[in-house]
């Protein structure tokens, strides 16, 4: 783990490509491994208590975990009146399977490349999953989810998609494919869903802009929506859902209220006005997702050489 | 302008109270002086071109500003019916001007501390006023805002407050206390609003709770929105508005598109839709504003000593 020592101070350092760092500050390193699919290390960090880094990324902090997972998991899941079997694709920290089980399903598939992510989860970071992979309701396997989807024999009510960003690219990159995409509509219910994180959605546009030309690609309705990760450069996250007509934006408030008390769920970040602000784009970036080819002129910033 | 080197590359640095800093990649420095006020710079930034720099604090950017700027301005005065007299109180990159020059008002006072800005930002970033200090409906005029606001005479539809944050203590600190928005409150008119940047959404909080209480302890009707900056530490900005009934929710997304086509009003992050989603807060935080007392279990990150 490369850290920036400064005056005895250690600084956690993510650069985006675009002449931007993020810098937090770590109290000390509390493990430091390479599994067969990448590099593991959990900092424990001043402003946002533990954090689980892969390939020198951030994936997630203790602090802030709730505001990615709770997006990433309720909106998809509350439009689903009875969301019964629910697959992860990744999210081997546990974040998203434990807000998933809250909606009640009867069975949560999740699978995960990485086996040593779940174990360094379980071990350094235990409050993210809180228990989640210990529910009898969960069946975790380590395996390709490239791989499993194209061969799964059973559907899915949703389909949550929370991997490591497709650049630079890893061994998530295949999942962000229209190729992928289409084995995923071919498990997933008619009123099913599929959500997946779709990068930072002021700065890394252009990520954003191919995930959604690929699930455009494949599916009638894709929406895309945002949320704030203090702990991610660039901070305003993008996620993108796809289905062949559900849509989230047809749930009023008081439905989202409802639902959220039958499930008995209660959110930090995620509410009933939230399920449906979170829709609403800056102007700019919704006229890019119109015309993609605006891109030089409607960017925030310029992509710096790689 | 203390700038770090590494490897020949420079950059800004802008530390968070919370271990978290923001470093942005720098082509050169344009200008660097002090006035009797504060420390002035001007840099060329890799990711958001020119930037203002006061007190080695990021004011604002070329790229960015529209983000800011729109959202401070727009939806205040399109809750005007007809904004014709505006007061800002600060602002002196003209990026407020400008905007609020776009509703059509009769008059434009603006009231800058610090000339040496107005005229920094006129020679290096005139994007960002695009020539709203040349127009005949401003008053510029250079006085200390609180004494300004205590002696006037005349009312106001809307009172625009563009300050440098209240902390660390510097010159606008006494524009955000109870007693000048008393002072703001009777130069007001009956349908009034006034609005003010209120620092970072997610990490200030202290700060953002003790301007919403001071504005409470003056004005009926207070409310929090907010807008992500990508060049500001933190990113997601919180703005308060304030009125003695007038409520910017109160409109619905027609008679803001309505305005909006009336007024000749293009925008590049603002819109109808956003005009009411920005109102809707993370339940955390909308939690801390109505019991501020819950600050410790609440807060995201911890602050870190001064």
């Amino acid at each position: 783990m490369p850290l920036a020592s400064n005056s005895g101070e250690q600084w956690f350092g993510e650069r985006e490509r675009v002449g931007l760092e993020q810098r937090i500050q770590v109290r000390r390193v509390l493990y430091e491994g390479r599994s067969e699919f990448q590099s593991i290390c959990v900092l424990d960090t001043v402003p946002f208590g533990r954090a689980l880094i892969l390939d020198n990324i951030l994936q997630t902090t203790e602090k802030d975990e709730f505001i990615y997972h709770e997006m990433l998991v309720h909106p998809t899941l509350i439009s689903l009146t009875r969301p019964e079997r629910v697959l992860i694709v990744g999210g081997g920290d546990g974040g998203s399977l434990r807000r998933a089980l809250e909606h009640s399903p009867r069975e949560v598939v999740q699978v995960e490349l990485d086996r040593a992510v779940v174990e360094t989860c379980r071990r350094h970071l235990p409050r993210v999953s809180s228990g989640a992979f210990d529910d009898p309701r969960v069946q975790l396997l380590f395996a390709d989810g490239y791989e499993f989807v194209e061969k799964a024999q059973e559907s899915f009510d949703a389909i949550i998609v929370d991997l490591t960003d497709p650049f630079p690219p890893g061994p998530s990159q295949r999942l962000f494919t229209a190729e992928f995409y289409q084995a995923v509509r071919r498990i997933l219910k008619e009123e099913g869903l599929i959500v997946t994180q779709s990068s930072s959605a002021l700065l890394l546009t252009d990520e954003l802009l191919s995930i959604y030309a690929n699930l455009k690609a494949v599916f009638p309705l894709v929406r895309v929506y945002l949320a704030p990760v203090p702990s991610y450069p660039g901070v305003v996250w993008s996620f993108t859902l796809a289905s062949a007509g559900n849509d989230p934006l047809a749930l009023d408030e008081a439905v989202v209220r409802q639902r959220l008390e039958a499930r008995g769920i209660s959110s930090r970040y995620y509410s009933p006005q939230l399920h449906l602000a979170s829709f609403a784009l800056p102007s700019f970036l919704a006229a890019l997702l119109a015309e993609p080819e605006r891109l030089q002129d409607l960017r925030i910033t310029q992509p710096s050489a790689q």
